[in-house]
């Protein structure tokens, strides 16, 4: 979804030399065949999903089907590099890294119609009567949104996902608002429940179905969290729940709102809601407000149907128009895929963690100077060409006093060294147990809202750090995903270098440390 | 308050110049008489208050007497230029811009404790039995931090609040817990009623009390907003309600809470939550999370004594410890004074609004250049000495489309515009209706946690922007306080020009224009 039914202008006030590229799109939208894209560009991320040409944003319609391959869809503007003109671009993967760009899956009817974002079911019973003879028909649930105003569509698809048919009763859901939009379907018991933004009345719509094509309101969600402008891409879906101090309570579910713009930090983020759900009503289970991430470029996340699993929009509308990887004639990626269950973190409530899905699939090489113990030494130029992830392990004594220094830091530089992406973690000081992250010293773009640091603090020392560089992507997990950041870089030459270490860690830590290349997925 | 009990160490780790400074602060504390300041160092702020000389924190016990002197109290260390130590400082002013700094008000009795904050009331009828001949009986609700615990004393003045006398039956609440902090009292028609943070529980406690001396636990609002690590400094208390819908209820209550570590920008910020209030509950209207700031110095917030006036501390604890004013001898200023209100804003709920206090006592010369109409145009060079302070106000036609790059601009540089502060009002383009703050052109300090970008997004575009920069703390007032941003910038040299223009406005558009030197108050 966009933030407003018309195209969006591109901002050239800013003083900032990445005005529109000069990449060509193509003229006419390709139908049938699958995109053809140069993923050989130098920020083009290697295993983070980017659109083979043009601009992308939200994760739509996210399912897996029966014979486990990923369908990711997205929102797609193939004609452009900057958003509008809104298709569903589709990916599949069998591992949820390696993709295969597919065909367009749905077009607009005409130029001033967009198919804005939305998500996907699986119909295994037929609710639908689209399926006869398959349980594997699948169902696409999204907002069409056209000068007037969002009406709800669904299309369905006989081939697993690749291609749509718009139902002749469309739309199924039409309030007359023109800010109304992002349905996201679950199955719950013995009906469809959606969950739907009434966007600028701060309010998310939950509806049910026994059919996906009549609905009937059955409760809302309001003013909760941070406002924004606009309330956009809400999900809701049930996940495990580990550590919970109840038995009886196994499972959890979680309410997700994005907003765009007005976030703390400017311009998009999500937060998210632990709480229940009895199939018509959402209770938080409490009133705090929680981010998904700390850092500016995770929005519009959407759960796979029916799985933990989740992918976000690694971007932000302040100034994903803009982006310098438009020369190359793509703009915007989207985040790790992530398995996400609740904890009950005790005092401060259910907590969403978002672990890094499964990376054995693009690691590489092992870089021959990891497997250090970490403590109170570095590691210098540990050399890579793809990107690059690392992952280390934080053992520390307990009941330890923290020399005021103590740290871990990080540093990704350039080949030339003038350009680098730095973090850390601080275990003692004025803000303990705060992870940090510097984007400020590449070069490849500035602009207002280009903010270039972020830090969340913990209540105890992080055990797990694991990061990746994936060219102008660069994400820290914290904890297995309890705390995750995503930010955009871009250097304007390739990041080739990781140096790490840590200092005035207590007599008895551990830090055991590893580093792989990255695959190059699009080779 | 301080987020540990104890002394916090200074951060040595990170990569800036700004280790501690060289200033030998005093060896003993001074009794009986005012700390003396030096006012002339080149980052002092002219109109901001900051200590006469070592670390300022949260702003404390505010109240105006009944002579109409404003009362400032704040956590103070006269030995270091560090937090801890924590005393009462004491300044006091006519009009909230021209202090005269006291005698410190409250020490500790000792080196292992601190006086935390607190707050400050009248207390006329003589509910509490000190003051038998004065209906002007000041007495001040403090947080005891010792190694063990937080307890809540009182002590009261005969003076009017030059002195504080220990009241002999201290503590007056003691729960036992070592993270229970900052209470901060009001009269409510028949009784006093405090909030206090259970700081490690995301608990804000409402007690009452009819004596000061004796309180009760009324309720809790527990797990609301951005958690943070640490719930601290609540206030609760009664603004006007203007534009009210409902005529009935000309009066609302607001309840704030900073939290640290912890901010969505990191480190310390401070939300706030209209609502009602009974004398004993507070329900708040919605369930929204809304910050007093978007940018990243202004935590701690206090209201003065039954008046709708507050002021904020401008820092963040995340570096706050190491900034460079330390090299003049002290660290941390104040917000401006503000006049608070509640605005029923309609879909988006209930706003705080923040108009800044009469400037008129700090206005020196109007600068020439000003008052132009600011349309499509720049003016360029306006000079000053101390500091300065703009205001202007924008007419826009109504319905109207605005080009994509239509935007007001400002830059404050410095006398070899090697560095500035920029700033601007976004009327169109991907995130419109947007104010952006940039200090990162500065050279003075430099630290993973000195966020250097700030925005935030207006549902429709401003009506009023009034800028401040007052040597090394920079605010900008949206729409009479609408939206409010607090950023402190540490220049190696002084500003002396700014610089201010809009572009691509539409035709019948107007921007009236003035600017003033500010006044040194401390000359």
């Amino acid at each position: 979804m966009l933030m407003r039914s018309s195209l969006l202008p591109i901002i050239s006030l800013l003083t900032t030399e990445w005005a529109l590229a000069q990449f060509t799109t193509p003229a006419a939208v390709p139908t049938g065949v699958a995109v053809q894209g140069d993923y050989t560009g130098p920020l083009r991320p290697r295993v983070h999903f980017s659109p083979p040409a043009g601009f992308m944003n939200d994760p739509n319609g996210l399912f897996k089907d029966n014979n486990g391959t990923w369908h990711l869809y997205y929102q797609y503007n193939p004609t452009d590099i900057v958003a509008g003109n809104q298709h569903w671009g589709h990916a599949t993967s069998p591992n949820l890294y390696e993709w295969t760009n597919q065909p367009i899956a749905l077009f607009p009817p005409n130029s001033t119609t967009g198919v804005f974002s939305g998500s996907a079911v699986i119909d295994a019973n037929n609710t639908s009567g689209f399926f006869q003879n398959t349980t594997e028909g699948v169902v696409a649930i999204y907002t069409l949104n056209t000068p007037q105003k969002q009406v709800q569509e669904i299309a369905y698809s006989y081939d697993g996902g690749y291609t749509f048919t718009p139902y002749s009763g469309n739309p199924v859901l039409d309030v007359g608002s023109n800010q109304f939009r992002d349905p996201k379907v679950v199955w719950y018991n013995d009906h469809w429940v959606m969950v739907i933004a009434y966007a600028a009345e701060y309010v998310i719509g939950i509806y049910t179905s026994p059919d996906l094509k009549d609905w009937t309101h059955a409760s809302n969600v309001s003013h909760i969290g941070f406002l924004g402008i606009q309330y956009e891409c809400p999900n809701l879906v049930k996940l495990p729940v580990k550590n919970s101090t109840s038995n009886d309570d196994q499972d959890g579910w979680v309410l997700t709102i994005s907003i765009n713009p007005g976030a703390p930090l400017g311009g998009s983020i999500t937060q998210y809601y632990p709480g229940q759900f009895n199939g018509t009503h959402f209770e938080p289970y409490d009133r705090a407000t929680r981010l998904s991430n700390f850092a500016k470029d995770d929005y519009a996340g959407q759960f796979f149907y029916d799985e933990p699993v989740s992918i976000g929009w690694a971007s932000n509308w302040e100034y994903t128009n803009i982006v310098p990887t438009g020369s190359e004639g793509w703009r915007s990626s989207m985040t790790l895929p992530r398995t996400n269950y609740l904890v009950d973190s005790g005092v401060r409530g259910y907590h969403l963690v978002q672990e890094i899905y499964d990376v054995s699939p693009i690691l590489s090489k092992k870089l021959s100077s990891s497997d250090n113990n970490l403590v109170n030494t570095t590691i210098s130029n540990m050399n890579f060409d793809n990107g690059i992830y690392f992952d280390m392990n934080i053992t520390l004594p307990s009941d330890v006093t923290f020399s005021a220094d103590a740290s871990i830091n990080f540093t990704i530089s350039t080949q030339t060294s003038r350009e680098c992406v730095k973090g850390g973690y601080i275990l003692a000081s004025s803000t303990p147990y705060t992870i940090w992250l510097d984007r400020g010293q590449t070069d490849g773009f500035d602009n207002p809202f280009y903010t270039d640091k972020f830090s969340e603090s913990q209540l105890k020392p992080a055990k797990r750090i694991q990061g990746m560089m994936d060219r102008s992507v660069f994400e820290v997990y914290i904890d297995n995903g309890a705390v995750v950041g995503t930010m955009d870089v871009y250097p304007t030459e390739p990041f080739t270098t990781l140096s790490v270490g840590s200092r005035s860690l207590p007599k008895g830590s551990e830090i055991t440390f590893s580093a792989w290349e990255l695959k190059d997925v699009w080779a």
